[in-house]
């Protein structure tokens, strides 16, 4: 291995320790008693229904892919413009983060009714189910992310036919474009799962709930395993690549970041490197201590569960704040404390937004019972104050992430303000920058947990109401339930955070991909605007902004923001109406069967569930595609048309407003479930009244919010960074402004 | 007048014809007959509650001005950060813009009762009565705004005491800053006169026709002459303050950029200055004849009355693009014809953005029918189908924004696009861009005068239904009602596209104040990165964005971008949330009288109107304060801690979410509001059937959307360039980093 320190070994080590543990928490899971033959049942229908989708999935995925793979390959090797790395590293970044997404769903379906089963012996054992089947996933996205990295810096080290620092560089680059292939990956996932659980949940509820005023979960509504099929596809597997995304992307810019800051002093070049890695890599392990922690004792309330998961992460946090400054001094590198404070301050980012989100979106809090408290004048108010309260809601994220970069980046260079933009400064700082999103990101393995756990809670809840178990299973299946909606929006929160971080690590290292292509298109050297000629080799990244004139005055920059900031909107707009048609077939097919199909509602007939969860995958899938290609093409047409200036100014508009848009999105949707939840508890007149019906029209309309609109923009704003990345050699190479 | 050019004088000459010809249609108004005994009695209870509103809000403004220009002149006199003119500048322009809306105002409220019984005799009658008091705030807004320009211009002319290209750079700077006090008064006109209007709406809706099942317009509800008063003070004053803010907005920043770009040629620098002026003078000629060529005969069909108001408007849009080429012909400017290329782009972008709002919110188009169709699944397919349009429908006018930008850009260089961002082009092109702005503009005084013809037939069909006149006058009051709701929209889409655009202009001569901020604070050189000294006098644009670090990768840029995008959401939610709490005051004064004053219902007793247009007066004003001060105080903070890098982050920013924000809610706003008459018109079940009820929350919600939140947008990001413009010397000056 060259020049690698021994060290390197650890990360894959930590990589195949968090899959070992993985398997191990996996087949603890499946050890567990199923339950009942209905039990069973339901949670196959739900496991095969969850499958098909995911077969569908993949086959249009396999097709993009193939289809992607080719074009890279002809950028590469017919063009020239590219590394010829890049077809491989995309494919392995897909197929890795969808094999993640493949087992952490296969996990979380099995899950279910094995948790339902549990919490008919004690809340403490319903809770270990769950939060451990949830933890698969957790470490499973950790771990194969890690291990594409350890694999591709191994084989790259090999191959890679160089020496000295620029091999590094070379290395780095090439190994961010996998990237690319976790991206859009993510992006079929987030979309068409996004849409798919919304078209279930939409038009299980508007057809059962208030058209035939039948419960939630309850088995004659044919939409009932499709909705339950959807928490999965939308909520495991969707938000698992959409973090494995962000996960990798900041572990690989940090990377890129580093091996160019430190390009002039080799040995600090590879620490740098490498201490994002190392950090992901003992992230894990604390992470999977942090989730053996988690337990609680019966009878347990509510705030009781919340503390018992939060212990497990809080504590997983504090070990990695501490083992970064550690990390960091036994790697020896210059200023390690100043680097460790930049990973830190990430970390307490994450935390701060994620207590943000709760206070917005849970109904112990004023924001979401004032919504509840509108339902009074009907759904009009609760729309309004809704929106108005999501919208006020984005000033704390927005600002925590404000400070979080300005922090990061100055820690990063000590403070030295008056050389705040010295071009070694410049790198130095964004490097920060990034370690700061690595950070956020370092304890995924148990964040991630909570979140999984969600969704697999709600299905186990709706397990043992379609089995008929008894008041007391319900009574605890609830409670974790209602754990899972909080740990939800924090999660959400999370996710939204970390991406903006990413995709700015994203942004910054966009320019060392432009460096790598010119060198493929054998272009030496250029020449500034005072008249200076530089080797683009040394080129700091403030020449690059020169010679492509990335400045706020360009029209061309203006108009990349415009476009970015428009496609925001747009993708949100076209996710919505994809919810809006898929729930619509939905409705008509439940009508159908209540129509066709005698006995449904007197439970004498067995709806037929197939169908209803054939046509949301089919819906979901034909609804994807469009806003998929969009999120790819714009970024390609915006460089081929206006160059890097144009494209930068895509990037920061698309961050900017999806940022924001994506938090008011969220958080919106989060508050509008709550305060139906808070109406139903008994206030404003509780369930039944027309208080409760206005919050239901909240929640309705918050479902697309925050399950499908908000969740895309996470992924649209990194994903147009990664094809920024992938394409920079084409945009040099063939733009036409 | 020193070497100022005879032509100079046409400009105030225009500005008086106009305010001639609004004396002129004023009194042709007040000739007609009032009508009955009852309407006049409707129409005085309307006056006086407008006028009730307008002193109270004046109360406050004068408070806020005086604060503001006595802070300015602490930073003129004590500080010495800036020029001694600017307090004056900033007291007249809010002067001019209050006297604007003030008459505008004043004319709509005396219109309504004599269109009314103008479409007692005739269709064409009450067309003429209405679209000519329009006239009378579109010439208003004109007049005003050129005079005061005019008259800077002489009095500056006057005392500047310097020499030479130097002088009328420093008078077009300093002109630039009266722009803040327009601004800050369409701050409070927009924002208050926004909340009022939907609060008041809002409120009678509510409880009179959804609780009560009164009909809109009936006297029996106490909150119907709120919410006609509110039709005058948020679409008449607001709207009118808005533009007037733009008008005078984009022909300042032109004179600046061409006052800057020029400046090496003093003669050409000239005629780039007063370009914009002339322009703006011989559309306000144009917009004459365009306004005495509307007329329409008896039984005009919708499409015939939007004919025969689109004749007048296109025919001083197609005679100021021909009478464009000829004023920079006659100017003798260099490539006049390529500059009036770009005021040609500028007209053409503004047709489009309004074609394009039409197509979007009016139901003749298949977007509105499907957010209509959608009512058949209840509100919540609604809201959601409403948004997910409203979202799509942003994307024509932001690509047409690009284009305009672009070419203008292009047009001004004589697409020189080797060269397009050499220091020199880089001005020249700005210069371009500005001036379509000003093209897009120069047509105002007709297009503001179908915007305000709106309210005036809305009010009518309310006096009309209030004061029970017959079946025939209704049905034409509704003609024109129908007619003013499309006006409306498009007026819309109008003001956010030139407000985009006055912004861009703002944006760009911010560097222009920075230069003069320097002066002010005898800095005379700084240096650049590379290291070479420039007098400040000779600094390029470029040069300026490499001393101030202004590059998309500087973490104060970034930081300013987020807060920026942040604010445009920020300062909806709050005017969202604004509407709310006023409106639920409204709803419990209405409950309290029809519970308290017995016979309201019956029609026996008269209910309190003025107690209601009291608590919309004071909810208003006291809900604008918060917002309001945050639009100011944010950009002063930004300068003061990330300086003008964190400025123009920010300008960018909230400029790029908040015009595309702004385009969604006001076509999501206006498309809900046509949905619901598309079903009252008997589509989906038609008035009274549940699609109906589902609609008319979509309505609601709609309100707040396209009347306060979306509008207020429009105001921001000019008033946040304002602002800057104004701090520029403090920022300079005292900025932390």
């Amino acid at each position: 291995m060259g020049n690698t320190p021994t060290i390197f070994w650890l990360i894959p080590a930590a990589a195949l320790i968090a899959l070992l543990f993985a398997w191990y928490f996996f087949r603890q899971m499946k050890r567990q008693d199923e339950g009942t033959e209905r039990m069973k049942e339901i949670a196959r229908y739900v496991r095969e229904g969850a499958m098909a989708y995911l077969r569908q999935q993949y086959k249009v995925v396999v097709i993009v892919f193939i289809v992607l793979a080719l074009f890279f390959a002809w950028l590469a090797f017919g063009l020239g413009v590219q590394n010829k790395w890049v077809p491989f590293a995309f494919l392995t970044g897909g197929f890795f983060s969808g094999l993640a997404g493949f087992i952490g769903m296969k996990t979380a379906t099995y899950a279910s009714s094995r948790t339902a089963c549990a919490a008919d012996r004690s809340l403490n054992r319903g809770l270990q189910v769950a939060f451990r089947s949830g933890a698969v996933m957790g470490l499973v996205v950790v771990g194969l992310g890690l291990l594409d990295i350890s694999l591709w810096y191994i084989v790259l080290n090999h191959f890679v036919d160089m020496e000295g620092p620029q091999k590094l560089v070379v290395m780095t680059t090439t190994m961010l474009t996998f990237g690319m292939g976790a991206s859009t990956q993510a992006l079929f996932a987030r979309v068409g799962g996004g849409i798919y659980t919304k078209a279930a949940d939409v038009g299980a509820d508007l057809v059962g709930k208030v058209e035939a005023g039948i419960p939630e979960d309850d088995p004659r509504n044919p939409a009932t395993i499709a909705d339950n099929v959807g928490d999965n596809v939308g909520d495991v597997a969707g938000m698992g690549a959409d973090l494995y995304e962000s996960y990798c992307g900041s572990i690989l810019a940090t990377a890129a970041l580093g091996s160019a800051a430190f390009m002039f002093n080799p040995e600090v070049q590879m620490k740098a490197v490498l201490a994002p890695m190392l950090i992901a890599a003992v992230g894990i392990i604390l992470s999977v201590i942090g989730i053996f922690t988690v337990r609680t004792r019966e009878g347990a309330s509510m705030k009781q569960l919340l503390r018992s998961l939060g212990f497990g992460v809080n504590l997983s946090a504090v070990l990695i704040a501490v083992a970064s400054f550690a990390i960091l001094y036994l790697l020896d590198m210059p200023n390690w404390g100043w680097i460790a404070g930049s990973v830190v301050i990430g970390l307490i980012a994450g935390v701060i937004i994620g207590q943000a989100t709760e206070y917005y979106t849970s109904h112990s809090y004023r924001p979401t019972r004032k919504i509840a408290k509108s339902a009074e004048t009907g759904p009009a108010t609760v729309i309004i104050s809704g929106i108005g309260m999501g919208m006020i809601s984005t000033a704390v994220p927005v600002i925590t992430i404000c400070f979080a970069i300005v922090l990061s980046f100055l820690c990063a260079i000590r403070f030295d303000i008056a050389g705040m933009l010295t071009a070694g400064n410049l790198q130095t700082g964004l490097y920060g920058i990034a370690i700061a999103a690595v950070g956020m990101l370092s304890t995924l393995g148990i964040t991630l947990a909570t979140d999984a756990y969600g969704p697999i809670a709600d299905n186990a809840g709706g397990n043992a109401q379609m089995a008929g178990l008894g008041e007391e299973v319900r009574r605890r299946t609830d409670a974790l339930d209602a754990l899972g909606n909080t740990t939800a929006a924090t999660g959400k929160g999370f996710a939204i955070g970390s991406a903006a971080l990413t995709a700015l690590a994203l942004l910054a290292s966009y320019i060392e991909e432009i460096r790598i292509g010119f060198e493929h298109l054998g272009q030496q050297t250029f020449t500034l605007s005072d008249g200076a000629v530089v080797t683009i080799a040394d080129a700091s990244m403030l020449d690059f902004m020169d010679y492509f004139q990335v400045n706020l005055m360009n029209p061309k920059v203006l108009v990349g923001v415009f476009v970015g900031a428009m496609m925001a909107f747009l993708f949100c707009g076209l996710t919505m109406n994809a919810v809006g048609r898929a729930a619509q077939s939905m409705v008509n097919e439940v009508r159908r069967q209540f129509r066709e199909i005698k006995g449904i509602l007197t439970g004498d007939a067995t709806p037929d569930y197939a169908r209803c969860v054939a046509i949301s995958t089919k819906g979901a899938q034909r609804e994807m595609l469009f806003p998929s290609l969009l999120a790819i093409l714009v970024p390609v047409a915006m460089g081929l048309v206006f160059g890097v200036a144009g494209v930068i100014g895509l990037l920061v508009g698309a961050l900017g407003s999806g940022f924001v848009l994506a938090i008011f999105m969220a958080n919106s949707g989060g508050a509008w479930d709550n305060a139906k939840k808070y109406v139903e508890e008994g206030n404003m007149g509780g369930k039944g009244s027309d208080s409760h019906k206005a919050t239901v029209v909240g929640d309705t309309v918050g479902d697309p919010f925050k399950d499908t609109s908000g969740p895309s923009l996470n992924i649209l704003i990194k994903l147009m960074s990664m094809v920024a990345i992938v394409m920079a050699g084409l945009t040099i190479a063939y733009s036409i402004f």
